[in-house]
């Protein structure tokens, strides 16, 4: 067993080995839920975490965990994030934050067995500590995202989970059978969670911000529209006559632009994925499917424009000939972390000297569903330009181990009870 | 063999089994080039034709040849169409035209054998018989549509069709030896062409009108454009930092409609075939590629339709924050089949007493890569409501027959040599 404190240099190193996993010829990643690069990385930190002493563990949904126990019987302080990519992704969405996990945990295990453990806090552990790599957080070739967490925190039902399939018929189930990592457990007790990520936007690196604290998360409103028109031959149909299902998915992605731009800065639109049938070259579509988000931090102007949608979609049924089914709805409202959770944060970045502030999440992660059932903490460091979802993502060096520094203090406090024993 | 002319009963009972291949559950067929359904109903066809003493043959695209040869040496008169369809289709497009060639030969070769083969036009021929199945007119399955009608007459090269490969991966030559329906041979000598097929629009039906003599095509301009964005967080990248190439996608999908409206009846615009790259729920498309098709019978308007595409592209360019390629271009112009084609089957329908008119295609057929080489005559029956590639696609058995005996009478007088001949 590897006994020794990792430094920065070894994090830098193995992060930088994690991005060979699946890697793309641009420096991204490919990497998605349950393929052999998954595999083939999760063995990799299988290696990493038993190396140092940390027991590993699947889940029934695939979640895989590294244990320590330090206090036996007791609960754990839940840390990570997710490896799993989007194609063509980049190297630190969720990966940083498995890795951070596991270094922090590794820092805090050396020093437990100093002897130094709690010598920052002034306590001992009154937890144990759990290393988190969430099963299919991205949700791109499984729906929906945020799978592993949501089945950990009760909010999909297991089965549910398995059975749900990839566009090749490939179900969650065969998938993590065939990598062999479905357990028959429901995962360690949690106490506590903790996770860090990188920002996905611009306005830390703008403000000159090192450590996010992540206070809450914008409210979204998620649907799935199916548009239904006619087959017809693109040429020798007449015009009057066609019910043009691209049309009408066509006006449908143009006006959820339009809405965005009606609240400048305040609404964030998007149709990420959009499917055509029989997607023919002569045939007039008869049916799309497309996924269609409205994400704001304020709930009134989310609702009006979710009415604004609404609206438009009577107007595309009438003005394409088409008729517009809201298959499936998904909604969150503006959620608050624990305000105890941000304080302790922001107390363990004011004690490394780091330029900290709080920060809302507008995208989702696993963290937001831990904090409906514990204390959980969830951290930022800076993304150049805000790129992400892209093989361009980076975050500089310094800023990762900055974070990794924040999250091994974070760690410490809460194994030793901050915000559950007072 | 069976040497007795077959009835417009057993015509309509062959065309029922016909549309047992590839059936589908709503009355329709999904039989694409090259598949199993596709594979099944030829070797159904050879079967007819070799029962009736025809020889059958493969040339080196799979186009299917029924010959039978009444003057050795001589060229041959090439009557049929396609049995291919799109996915969901009907089961009249393409596949009436086949039968009803096979069937017009078959009474043709009766006539012959029984002596009294000329007796309607006076002459004995001087030509030979091919019923043809042209391989994937419809270019769902392999792009370019028409590709067997177009190796055929030299336009494409047979090396080109054969690499081309469908969305799994797989080649035209290895689908053709797959089924083994690939042969080593150009294909007969052709002296002249014969085609019917159904409207696939509502006019004839309208004004009505039985047979339909085609003399000219619409003229078409058609794109494959690609529109680049950029990957980002659909939730977390603020919308001025994005570059969504589905938008702009709309957006070109959206003016193709407002063009045609411009020029109402006129032009007729579509999309028909859109996909998205990486089409997954949480990141802004990157890539986006299309099919875009412009047609009119007018060619000074199709320019200035085409014109008014182009400036719209450099908007959406600008509005969209994303660059668009125009990748491929294929058009033609407003060409006409042969004057005396059109004559001599307006002498046909209206010695049968039949109501004919001329009329425009605004669909393309193997019959319009077939004028550009030999004189070619090309009919169409009505289409019910001009419902086309859709499973309710449908024509009248009464029109179908009147079709039949058109094309039979068609046939023998360009085996009398009359377009060929004076």
């Amino acid at each position: 067993m590897n006994a020794t404190p990792p430094t920065d240099q070894d994090f830098l190193a193995d992060f930088a080995t994690m991005g060979t996993f699946g890697a793309t010829g641009n420096g991204g990643v490919d990497r998605q839920a349950g393929t052999a690069a998954d595999g083939e990385q999760r063995r990799w930190l299988e290696g990493l975490l038993t190396d140092r002493g940390f027991t590993v563990r699947y889940d029934r949904i695939g979640n895989q965990w590294g244990l320590l126990e330090l206090v036996p019987g007791a609960p754990y302080v839940v840390v990570g994030s997710h490896m799993d990519s989007q194609p063509t992704a980049g190297k630190y969405d969720g990966a940083y934050g498995v890795l951070a996990a596991a270094h922090a945990a590794f820092r805090v295990a050396a020093r437990h067995r100093s002897g130094s453990h709690g010598a920052a806090v002034g306590r001992e552990p009154v937890a144990n500590v759990a290393v988190v790599n969430w099963f299919n957080e991205e949700g791109s070739r499984f729906k929906p995202s945020m799978m592993g967490s949501s089945v950990y925190t009760g909010k999909l039902a297991p089965g549910d989970a398995l059975a749900v399939r990839d566009a090749a018929g490939v179900s969650v189930g065969e998938a993590l059978d065939a990598l062999g990592f479905r357990g028959d457990w429901d995962g360690p007790e949690a106490a506590a969670c903790a996770e860090i990520h990188i920002e996905q936007g611009r306005s830390m690196e703008r403000d000159g911000v090192t450590i996010g604290l992540v206070h809450s998360n914008w409210a979204a409103n998620k649907y799935e529209f199916v548009v239904h028109g006619e087959q017809a031959h693109t040429g020798s149909t007449v015009i009057a006559d066609r019910h043009d299902a691209l049309l009408g998915a066509s006006m449908l992605v143009v006006a959820a632009r339009e809405i965005a731009d009606a609240f400048p800065g305040v609404v964030h639109t998007s149709v990420g994925q959009l499917d055509v049938y029989p997607n023919s070259p002569v045939v007039v579509p008869s049916r799309v499917s497309l996924l269609l988000d409205l994400r704001s931090a304020d709930e009134p102007v989310l609702a009006e424009a979710d009415a604004m949608l609404h609206e438009r979609v009577g107007r595309i049924e009438a003005a394409a000939s088409v008729t517009i089914e809201r298959r499936t709805s998904h909604s969150w409202p503006v959620t608050p972390y624990q305000p105890e959770g941000v304080e302790l944060a922001a107390k363990a970045a004011a004690d490394l000297g780091l330029v900290h502030r709080p920060v809302m999440t507008l995208a989702g992660h696993d963290s937001t569903n831990m904090k409906d059932i514990v204390p959980t903490v969830m951290l930022f460091v800076p993304s150049v330009d805000g790129i992400s979802h892209n093989e361009h993502e980076y975050t500089h060096d310094g800023d990762l181990v900055a974070g990794l520094a924040v999250l091994t203090d974070v760690m410490e406090r809460l194994l030793a009870g901050e915000l559950t024993e007072r």
